[in-house]
């Protein structure tokens, strides 16, 4: 019996790819307005590059932009990045379609609910509070704090902890089919892989990990339903 | 014959201690309502304590009042924290009351305009930038790129070289006694105190080094008005 529902954040409750990009086109747009001497094809591409190197949370993005493009160090282009980058990224935060109505109905229909997710802790609680989502959550379980990442078996038992139910009593829903879905099965959770954003085709040699594949929130109602319901022929008690 | 009118940028354009307070006040809010067992009170002293040790520019205040406060790290409470202090930071930015038409006038009247600041250079030009006033100075000199912090000469120095004038053809204008008139003043500059905020009655220790004291900054056209009259007697080939 099902009774705790795990989500990833990035990407399958916020939409996060989306808005990095509006957020780091607009970025350099504001920079090149305020004298960075770079065509926007030319930055645009250097930055991306610079992010796939050093990971989306490196904090001198635009300082080693600048860097790489051969230019002087140069406070005011980076502001001009920093300030439109930030702008950008709280215009364009938002869940991802149907997320709300989904924890919503999961609450109502009585299940736990948490959150298991990689990344700056104090970045992700910054995308659940402006979004309000804190309140449909007993836990959120942030990697960093555990000292390792999904789909390190660690981080998806200390859930299981903090909830303190069994591994069959959970399951888990991400975007990613290596982190969210293959980690969650390690452990002996069931897995619905969402199929949602840039992961939608990759990863693909996991695939075998996955028990459900849902492409939008709202199916997962009926995914936990008809599981429910087959669990009911096999243990007649039910829930 | 003054050339160049060099502006500090805290308190002298950019109404900063404001802001600053506000947006404090408005993180420890936040952080209370989502949680934080400290009354408003307690919290708010112990911060502006930390700031005061640390620095205003210290990247982890919030982290550390929870150290100081015995309590366990959370992210979402500095998150809290981070989220409201941005959001209150970005709705009090203003200019200081008649910065925007003093520039005006100024460059009109034929001078031209420098900043010369400390602190960090991405966020003076993160103010400069969101105000919209970046396009009335030829030259932004921050201290941290020099490695020195105003009243050092070399600041001065450096602004100077960057304008191509003497001492004598530049005017400081800044609220702080110390780092603004005395710093300016030692390199031969004339200097005018904009006595406003925190540091209207503070260090008056230095005050022997302002040539002029103004308490609105619609007065520096006048100040510099009778200055050019007076030059204008003794040098009759006047600019």
């Amino acid at each position: 019996m099902i009774k705790v529902v795990f989500f990833d954040l990035d990407d399958t409750l916020v939409d996060t790819s989306r808005l990095a990009e509006m957020a780091r086109r607009n970025a350099i747009e504001n920079m090149i307005v305020h004298g960075l001497p770079v065509d926007f094809d030319t930055a645009y591409s250097e930055l991306m590059e610079l992010i796939r190197e050093y990971g989306s949370n490196f904090p001198h993005h635009f300082d080693y932009l600048l860097r790489r493009l051969d230019l002087p160090y140069n406070p005011k282009w980076v502001a001009a990045g920093v300030i439109a980058y930030h702008n950008t990224k709280f215009a364009y935060l938002r869940e991802v379609p149907g997320a709300r109505k989904t924890l919503l109905r999961l609450r109502e229909a009585g299940y736990r609910l948490g959150i298991i997710t990689d990344g700056n802790p104090i970045k992700q609680w910054e995308k659940i509070l402006r979004l309000d989502l804190g309140d449909f959550f007993e836990h959120v379980i942030i990697s960093d704090f555990a000292g390792v990442r999904k789909p390190h078996p660690k981080i998806f038992r200390k859930a299981l902890k903090a909830f303190g139910v069994k591994p069959e009593e959970a399951v888990m829903v991400g975007d990613r089919l290596y982190s969210d879905i293959y980690g969650a099965k390690r452990v002996g959770m069931m897995t619905v892989w969402f199929r949602y954003g840039k992961y939608a085709n990759a990863e693909l040699e996991y695939r075998e990990y996955a028990d459900h594949e849902i492409k939008r929130l709202e199916e997962l109602i009926g995914v936990l339903e008809r599981e429910e319901g087959s669990n009911k022929e096999v243990h007649p008690a039910g829930r």
